[in-house]
């Protein structure tokens, strides 16, 4: 064998997985691509067109490296949320922030918390850090606000995750109830609280905006009703020294000068969510009217994605999953025990609804057949 | 004192420090812009015509993730070098592969082997993952091979970083002594080898591309000669396993899909880049003349900058480089003891060297008079 530098013991651990199996890997695997790119919870609604001029307008300047202090955007972010900058780190996505809330809290072996069927791209992290999952599971599928507890005093974890609204089930809590998790929290915790999904959930589900807990993180993104994924900018609104704490280990020259013109053209087009949110609802409307048309039951969201229920086991979901596939259209499934009988579908522009309400029925029928 | 959540031991004993205060954050504390933007070794000509017509077509498709094993652009390298896509890792820039690989190789308190003056970021991620710095001095401004090599036998390092062209100084080795280096170093060893300039140096310098060697990774960027920097892509090419490695770490989504557009373009545009290495030569002759104008030293450069000599000590230098600033032009300069009587010119267009050649006369009465 030959002889070549050894990784950490960490790294030698660690398999080569990815979170995510990403739609292009699956359509150069197809030999064809999807007719209907429903599974990763992006928003085929599109960047606005203010936002898409502004990227047309800053094309020319990628020549110059981005603002490593992403001053306009977090101005622009801090007076729209009533906070200081000095509470609002941007990152490459909630993706990247993860990861780096993840190397700043938690030693090796160390417990974190989250919900079991969670975030897998957190959970990542977390073994990419060298941390120990500690995972509980859902119920009613909604994440357990006092399991989660439970599993952070007993393991006594200084990182808990949880996704408001939740990521794969599309199911929330409200305000009060987050609020309560958080005040009842052992201060030395840190919490994550992934609001990605925030801005299309019911009124009365993101608390107050409070920047006086050293142990608070929300993570927002520009990836889903803003239309942005392609870009990678997400941010995390905290307490000032625990946002400060992120100059120790971030990328500082890492966002793209194209992402922060783009997100500020994106935050002053307020028109534009506006008309965003009302399509997700649509859309949502429209997934639930497509289950019940196949009667099966559609999980209630608070997302761009609604999380269908099959009706039997995960073998079956996973089969009514490959039958979509074979019928060109890219959902995904929750995979942890008791959500794994369901697929989740993004919501999308009509068109792509219509093809996979044309393709349920058929991709049902063939997995109750196989 | 407030409870609060406790960073881990290695992250409270880091200081908040940036490697580098961008061009935007001198211009808000100083409160108006610069008029030549010559610090940061970005490349003024901008991206080519194509690259921004494929930015502009790429601008509506933002809403979609990138593609996270970015296949095509991989693609498109593997070709150009006579390399399978499985010697080529994209990253967020060479910025973000250099923190990918210190945390690969590197455990804490481990020895990792650097020049003193050598890339700051660099240093900042070896700190970041708890590394020890090990750094050599330049000798007449250039890194010293044999010393670099002592260094990492004496320490056993399993990780070395070497930059050919060199950044600060602008000064190269050639191949030859290169390929002597890879091949009398440790095989336990890794080397980085940050070619971040290597299409600006003279023919010769680059050793032909060998992914044989398991320890030997060379990272490239778009953010030079490209005019990219404000799109974060960089890129690795090494041995296959040692590729592969990184998907044990590395943000899988991190990418943007516009820097993967933006990119695939550049690469088939090979006239533009014919044009900016020739105005590059033609920048680099400019400068060597504008400092022989004013009696000083220029080193002659592999890169897309000039490192002048001030002729007197660090804190002249200095004192120089802030009544530049006075005067508006933005340059950076070398710190580390030997090398700190110089400041560091980047390429740029004529009418922005134009500008600093107005401003240097000044500005060296001024630190002389000061």
């Amino acid at each position: 064998m030959t002889t070549r530098p050894l990784p950490t013991a960490l790294v030698r651990s660690l398999p080569a997985t990815v979170p995510f199996v990403g739609p292009e890997t699956q359509e150069r695997e197809r030999g064809r691509p999807f007719k209907a790119r429903l599974g990763a919870n992006e928003s085929g609604f599109g960047p606005s067109p203010r936002t898409i001029a502004a990227m047309t307008r800053a094309a020319g300047d990628m020549w110059k490296y981005g603002d490593a202090q992403n001053f306009v955007l977090r101005t622009k972010l801090a007076e729209k949320l009533g906070i200081g900058i000095e509470n609002i780190v941007i990152g490459e996505g909630i993706d990247g922030l993860l990861g780096l809330v993840v190397r700043q809290y938690v030693e090796t072996d160390q417990p974190v918390v989250t919900s079991l069927g969670a975030y897998p791209t957190f959970n990542y992290h977390v073994a990419g850090f060298g941390g120990r999952l500690v995972a509980v599971p859902y119920e009613k599928d909604r994440e357990n606000l006092d399991w989660l507890l439970d599993a952070v005093k007993r393991e006594k974890a200084p990182l808990v995750y949880l996704a408001n609204p939740d990521n794969p089930m599309g199911t929330w809590w409200d305000a009060d109830e987050i609020t309560r998790f958080i005040e009842v929290l052992p201060p030395e915790t840190m919490l994550i609280l992934d609001e990605a999904y925030g801005e299309t959930a019911p009124e009365g589900t993101l608390p107050e905006i409070d920047v006086s807990r050293p142990n608070v993180l929300r993570m927002r993104t520009f990836s889903k009703v803003y239309g942005l994924a392609g870009l990678r900018c997400g941010y995390a609104i905290g307490e000032a020294q625990t946002i400060a704490n992120f100059e120790k280990v971030r990328n500082h020259f890492g966002m793209t000068r194209m992402a922060q013109a783009a997100a500020e053209a994106a935050i002053d087009d307020e028109d534009h969510l506006t008309w965003v949110q009302a399509q997700v609802e649509i859309g949502r409307q429209q997934l639930y009217r497509i289950a019940e048309d196949h009667d099966l039951s559609a999980i209630r969201s608070a997302t761009n994605f609604v999380t269908i229920d099959c009706g039997r086991d995960g073998t079956f979901a996973m089969n009514v999953l490959k039958e979509l596939a074979e019928r060109d259209v890219f959902v995904r499934k929750p995979m942890a025990p008791g959500l794994d009988r369901c697929i989740r579908v993004s919501v999308g522009k009509a068109q792509e609804l219509d093809i996979f309400a044309d393709a349920l029925g058929d991709a049902l029928g063939a997995a109750k057949a196989g």
